[in-house]
């Protein structure tokens, strides 16, 4: 998971302007879902908390490609994998779709304090730092606006240094303001003259793992080397800083370098069209990322997504009598860079949109689901009801004001697919997101099971309902120009 | 801590043998502890748990020089600290004593999986390993014991890797089995013909930080690149080996160069004399080893030990009334590479023996003291159940029947200086001995404190005790030519 808030960041590409279209004005009928799915969805639900198949799928991927940094060789072998893996557990379509992006590459990345305490310090660059040799004294800051107050040029020739611990949360709220400071404290250091950036992880643990993740620099300024500090870094690097001044080297060699084409990787369960319920060529959508960070193994994020959309997927395709529609799962391509693969799954798509009945994406690691919500309008609000009650033995709560779509549906869904949110338990994500830490032990197995079983009653039902969940291309104003 | 089992492996040192003596035969008069020692020993307790120098000087410590492998520049300035601290917490005679031993650097170090699944392996080289780049199959050992068993020429040209797990224990029993494999596993691995070592590091954890320390080579075998895994690398690459075979590439660059002189660090707080009980010429001993490895900086293993030591004689120090006899703290130079300023100190020193009332090293961590027990003979056992009785507070047991001396003093006791057992709840000791994480941030102030109340009380009734605790040089048999 990239950003939590990117949703609203994201303008509509021009395919999406040139597909809208106008709502009707009529009450659509209230959406159902018969006694018989219902009946379906509960055996599913069991069958699928007593099987393997997420954990085996996640296990497959984080050991035999480990990590894939969007673009990199390892990340071709995951979309590869990706392919085998739709084919062996018996989808019956499998296909990729090309998404470009600008490849960014870390080949080392080194800090020191200098003089009388010399000593290294744990960092990693930010996604999307330039590389660079830095030697400079160290400047702290307690939180991002501390540093957006920096007057202009008060940081001339120094390394600007945020130390804002980010807050443990189930729902991983305090993500919002740690992310920021990830995504925004590069361009407060450039704009206040700095010539380097350090920021105390965005994270909850306190290992000497920092945690990567991208930043990105505002237009028209000078990009400067950006890295993260561990926890017990930053608290070393603040402990010396109370000391007297400190000077810092920190050496990054990375950086952009031109483009990479990787895929979306999509597979199928075909609908049987029966009852007239829907039609085969409509989709439930579920999935994950299939990129990861190149610190871990990618297994909270988001093998994790990946293993659970493809296994939910999986043991609807085993029932013996298939949901109406189909259901689509789909690995996305470089979502920890910028939601590339969401991106251009929407822009792809975006004329096919009535036929996305409902989307669901897992990118927030394998702790157990604890509410479901749904972007449902009136009409279908007793289905998406319907399917609470499915997963309530789960222990999932039905919340009706919280929630919204994954990142990777997230620009599909700006343009008006309709969403569920199937919230998990993110106690202990950012002990381990975007580190070396995230690999595939920090999984529980009936977490992951758990997961599982509610991915594959929502899609069951909603690929089997009677009716709509609203989605429709909002009409929305062209950007200004 | 090194090895807790290295007691028995340490020949005597001639200067030990020059010094051999006969014990006499009378029976000595039994050793007691006076009441007022006894009231003035609960005041000091009650104290220390409200003081917080031991935290201060950890602080001092890690923040300041940070990690500082024997040898090494941080290692000198770990020297001129503890001299200058000494100084600073009021010692009354503060002194350097040298100690010269290999010098061992680590430059730097790189593991990784080849071929389909090309990834890297979080990994660091054992303390004494040769640098060295091999690329070989895998072959996977359950236990130390399997390997040994392994063939002559077996492993040619192969990596050897054992997979053991050491167990979690509260005494760190554990570690008994777990360090054996780092000890003796290369030479097992070379005798078997391999060109490369790797072990799941000798640790409780499951982070991506892996175990370094000291490991050895047997006469006549030409030593073999050896490093260790982090556990979870160690569960992928099981994980990998079990779908076929697996090339690794594994580059350290590290090795022994030369010889370098650190220094013993000792302050003393001198004893009254008074009452005739004892001369300030007799020591009571308590300290830790100021040597880390380089990954972490050193908190647990030793900063903590030297911290305890330091603030229990300062605290000593600051006392109306002296103890008879004087407070000797010492830090000890490179522990982690072959108790050298242990072994140090012993040969300087046994001439002296029976002027050491008895010793007591900190070095497992700065868990709370759940136990205490001593070497006294017969005549001592009642003070030392009255040192027991004024320690009960703290929450610690008297164990007769268990414990040992620490590391450093493990060689002057083997000649028989009497010995005290502090011990400390190392549940949680090997997540982060020897790691990258062993920082600051791992030390409970409150539990450190306890630490000091234990060790000053101590060390303050063994010092106004009437009678001596039984060190004497041993009679041993010179070791065979």
């Amino acid at each position: 998971m990239r950003f939590a808030s990117c949703l609203l960041a994201l303008a509509l590409s021009p395919a999406a302007l040139a597909a809208e279209n106008t709502p009707t004005e009529s009450t659509p009928a209230p959406t159902t879902i018969s006694d018989a799915a219902m009946q379906s969805a509960a055996q599913l639900r069991e069958r699928a908390l007593a099987d393997n198949t997420g954990w085996d799928v996640v296990e497959s991927l984080t050991t035999e490609v480990g990590p894939r940094l969007a673009g990199s060789e390892a990340d071709a072998r995951a979309v590869q994998w990706a392919e085998a893996k739709f084919k062996q557990l018996g989808y019956d379509k499998v296909w990729l779709e090309p998404v470009t992006f600008p490849k960014w590459e870390r080949r080392s990345e080194h800090a020191e304090v200098l003089g009388a305490s010399a000593q290294r310090l744990a960092i990693t660059a930010l996604g999307g730092s330039p590389g660079g040799t830095v030697e400079a004294e160290v400047v702290r800051f307690a939180d991002l606006a501390a540093l957006q107050a920096a007057p202009k040029n008060s940081l001339k020739g120094k390394i600007a240094f945020i130390d804002y611990t980010m807050a443990r949360a189930r729902d991983g709220s305090g993500y919002g303001p740690g992310g920021r400071v990830r995504a925004a404290g590069p361009s407060a250091a450039i704009r206040a003259g700095a010539s380097g950036y350090l920021m105390r992880s965005a994270g909850t643990d306190s290992h000497r793992n920092p945690h990567t993740g991208i930043t990105r620099y505002d237009d028209g300024l000078t990009p400067i080397p950006s890295a993260a500090l561990a926890a017990p870094d930053a608290d070393q690097l603040t402990r010396l800083l109370k000391r007297g001044p400190v000077r810092v080297r920190l050496a990054l060699d990375c950086g952009w370098d031109g483009t990479a084409t990787s895929h979306n990787v999509i597979g199928e369960i075909t609908g049987s069209g029966a009852g007239g319920r829907g039609k085969p060529d409509e989709v439930v959508v579920i999935g994950g990322h299939l990129d990861s960070w190149d610190l871990g193994t990618g297994a909270i994020d988001d093998g994790a997504g990946v293993a659970i959309g493809m296994a939910a997927g999986h043991l609807i395709g085993k029932l013996p009598q298939r949901p109406a529609r189909t259901i689509r799962v789909i690995a996305f391509a470089n979502e920890e860079q910028g939601l590339h693969g969401g991106g251009a799954y929407a822009a792809k798509h975006v004329g096919d949109i009535n036929k996305h009945q409902i989307a669901a994406e897992s990118d927030f690691g394998a702790g157990r689901i604890y509410a479901f919500n749904t972007s449902a309008p009136d009409h279908a609000k007793a289905a998406a009801a319907q399917i609470a009650t499915a997963l309530a033995p789960l222990g999932i709560a039905y919340v009706t004001d919280k929630g919204g779509p994954g990142p990777d549906i997230s620009p599909f869904a700006a343009q008006g697919m309709a969403w569920a949110w199937l919230a998990q338990d993110g106690s202990d994500y950012f002990d381990y997101h975007h580190t070396p830490d995230d690999t595939l032990d920090k999984i529980d197995p009936k977490a992951l099971a758990q997961n599982v079983a509610a991915y594959a009653v929502f899609a069951y039902l909603a690929a089997d309902a009677e009716g709509n969940f609203g989605s429709e291309l909002k009409k929305v104003e062209p950007p200004k120009e």
